[in-house]
């Protein structure tokens, strides 16, 4: 079963290891913050410094496995069509809307749309770091700056990721302005388990 | 005061808003993992992610500013003569001991000198995320892969921080082969006060 995020929101969802979690974007240039915690343990979290220093690379694609503060593989991408995601900035949130879009309505973001999407799992907003910034598009240039450009995706490209311990993940349609190229768009997700029955 | 950092050691030190840390790399070829808590909140860190956010660039340098998960800046960088220091990369720690260098004798790392050091001032092992590497050497190739390279600090390369907040700073002699050409050599630092006064 595929359920829509709404823009500008988002859901936690309990991810059982070995199931899989399908990212889609529907219409093609909006990104999804993903963040996951491990069930039952708050404190064990993602962390895009472990990841990359074991991955070894910005560029997380297929194969590439997503890892925690504790130094264990949380989910491996198994299929990516999508021509990029982010692991270095943090979820938007009341404070980058203030720096970055000072003449514009501020926004909790997904950082606050994760942050309450998580309460109920025991998350304090505290350990909500990095998230995994799915198709979000941040080049590196070779001076080391930094841009936040409208993705590439087009509709229907996605990413699929195999939960490799019990998770929470929390999911969102992002906010920011800049991230998903000035509009905002839905995200679609499915969670299969690892029998074949959908879940969510 | 200059004080030194002896091998593979962490310290934790008191650095008020408004003094300097300075930390210098004796020997050259050696890195310092440094983390930042605000002085009476462990929950306020250091945070990578809201650093390249807000500085939009891997290369902080000389003005650039470290910030905190709470979007504060906790320090600025006011002079810097080493050619590049890391913020991608987590502390060294028994895991990347395992991972990286499985037939060397397994070290607490960089990771479980600032745990200790840190402890003391309510700071726990899961909130310690990823540091600011100073002098480490990790440079990003065009297609996103990662390396850890020897630091090109000289002897007597320093960096100068201005704390903008009462800070609590973990600072370590890292522990890890790779970060430092495979050797282990000490890191000197002093704390001067606004005042002019030296403490430590």
């Amino acid at each position: 079963m595929i359920r829509r995020i709404p823009p500008r929101s988002g859901i936690a969802v309990s991810v059982p290891r070995g199931a899989v979690l399908t990212v889609i974007d529907p219409e093609g240039g909006q990104v999804s913050d993903m963040f996951a915690v491990a069930a039952g343990d708050p404190a064990e979290v993602l962390s895009n410094g472990r990841t990359l220093d074991y991955e070894e690379t910005l560029r997380l694609t297929t194969g590439a496995r997503l890892w925690s503060n504790r130094s264990r593989v949380m989910l491996t991408i198994t299929e990516d069509t999508a021509p990029h995601h982010d692991f270095l900035l943090t979820p938007c949130s009341e404070d980058t809307f203030r720096h970055f879009y000072p003449d514009k309505p501020v926004h909790r973001g997904c950082f606050g749309n994760l942050a309450e999407a998580l309460a109920p799992h025991g998350v304090v907003p505290a350990m909500i770091g990095t998230a995994f910034n799915i198709f979000m598009n941040v080049p590196v240039a070779p001076d080391g700056r930094l841009a936040v450009l409208p993705p590439g995706t087009r509709p229907g490209d996605l990413i699929r990721l195999r939960a490799e311990m019990d998770l929470i993940v929390g999911l969102t349609a992002c906010s920011a302005y800049a991230s998903n190229g000035g509009s905002f768009k839905p995200i679609d997700f499915s969670v299969m388990l690892a029998e074949g029955a959908a879940t969510g």
